[in-house]
């Protein structure tokens, strides 16, 4: 089974544990909308990668961990579009679950998605129970406080934000989990593959921050020039666009060079430097990463 | 160690796992003040019990359980008073969280404490893997779609809700964890025990709806009143204070008989004919439940 196909059936899967008798038709509908059709499913693309890298009989497992990030992802984005926060109008390139269903249906769908991505995991891991603990330290980690997606957004309401903190909060620490869950699901010590998340999520964060600067709206299915606009911090503001062009390529290169050594690690590799390619907007010139 | 303190040990132990050097000072002192003090914390005490029929020994996991399925009902609280839901400005005795920190924040305490019940429960569960997914099950169920808080707070936003699956949902699903979860932190199977959950979530609901009636601002801490100023469902209303009481007293009295055989069954019996006495209405005639 293809990893695109294996998660999307376990996203399915996910959400067919909501979708029973007796539960609120419009927040079931909320809940399939906010995750369907989805983006590009990195984070659970890489966690499937790093299983299959350690142990391919996790992939299952795995699954089920890549699909529990996938739903902390998406309820990140419920709740930071809501009017509280960013008032973001689209997302995906449609109206945002706000926009679509009200800011009260919202929230709740931000939080049951919150719910559903435990759920999956203790459903998930039925058969292997001793890994649950290890899959749940490295999800929760990566969404709550002190150094997950709540705390990352929770420096914006800081008088003083620590903007390492922030950044790393808001975007890296999903991108960890993702590769430390799906380690933890092949029953390997999750934390040597924090660092190759680590360096993938800053790299998808200066790549999203370069198509903020150079992508039209139609491109991004969503508003351009917003960090801008909010003063937020953003790699081109920072380094211009050559500059930030280049410290995407020395991430996606730090990723591919953390690889800890496991059975696949040669083909993680080589999928890690192909994926850097993808990251480069289409005017920078090819080059090994 | 008696139960309050093992209770209110094991949220402070809760809180701790977030706050952590790099973590958002505001973010972590709104947490605090959503969690502490608590109200008469029903639920892990529930939680605690029925552990302690089943096999003392389990207390110390089932002390995580209940933390967990407190933070879950901390979190419900401070989402639903903010201005999306019930615009509710006061809560246990002080300004609700939305009023003491603003809404964005209110919005991010409630998600990490929904990410931190999870994370007690997997620290917690750490001597004991092979109980974590059925503690899991059963504390996930009770807080998201299909049948959990959130999807009971949902019904709010239905056109043609389910009244039954809404107040089920609502109030009841926390109190049906609580017992099942001190099962499951016993060793013991959890569904056996949902129906002492159940009943007994009514029988403080509709001891709720008897205060609302009955009870002064000053005395609940909270404003009253407010089930007739927004045509929600209250027992005192549909059956009157006599009929509301004699529910009431029914309710408990169903309870007792449900628990099931265990070691401490006849403890655990007294404790509830004890605690059916406290819930009724000091009017009320004294009345073995």
């Amino acid at each position: 089974m293809d990893a695109k196909t294996r998660i999307e059936d376990a996203l399915s899967g996910a959400l067919a544990l909501a979708d029973q008798p007796g539960a609120p038709p419009r927040l079931i509908s909320a809940m399939h909308y906010a995750v369907f059709p989805g983006g590009a499913r990195i984070r659970p693309r890489l966690t499937l990668a790093v299983a299959a890298a350690c142990h391919p009989a996790s992939l299952p497992l795995a699954a089920a961990a890549g699909a529990a990030i996938e739903l902390l992802h998406c309820a990140s984005l419920v709740h930071d579009d809501m009017p509280v926060f960013d008032n973001a109008a689209m997302r995906r390139g449609k109206p945002a679950v706000h926009k679509a269903y009200g800011a009260p249906l919202a929230l709740l769908t931000g939080d049951a998605l919150i719910v559903l991505a435990f759920q999956v995991l203790a459903v998930g891991a039925a058969k292997s129970p001793m890994r649950l603990a290890a899959m749940m330290r490295a999800v929760a980690g990566a969404v709550g406080a002190p150094h997950g997606i709540a705390a990352g957004q929770a420096w914006e309401c800081e008088p003083s934000p620590d903007l390492a903190a922030y950044q790393q909060a808001k975007t890296g620490a999903l991108f960890a989990a993702a590769t430390e869950a799906g380690a933890a699901a092949a029953g390997c010590p999750g934390a040597a593959w924090r660092p190759l998340g680590e360096y993938l999520g800053e790299a998808y964060q200066v790549a999203d921050d370069i198509k903020d600067a150079v992508c039209t709206e139609a491109e991004l299915g969503k508003p351009v020039g917003q960090d801008a606009a909010l003063g937020r911090p953003n790699a081109v503001l920072l380094h211009g666009l050559d500059g930030a062009i280049d410290h995407l390529r020395a991430l996606t290169g730090k990723a591919a060079e953390s690889i800890p050594a496991c059975p696949g690690a040669a083909d993680l590799r080589a999928l890690i430097r192909l994926e850097s390619q993808r990251l480069m907007p289409k005017e920078a010139p090819a080059q090994a990463a």
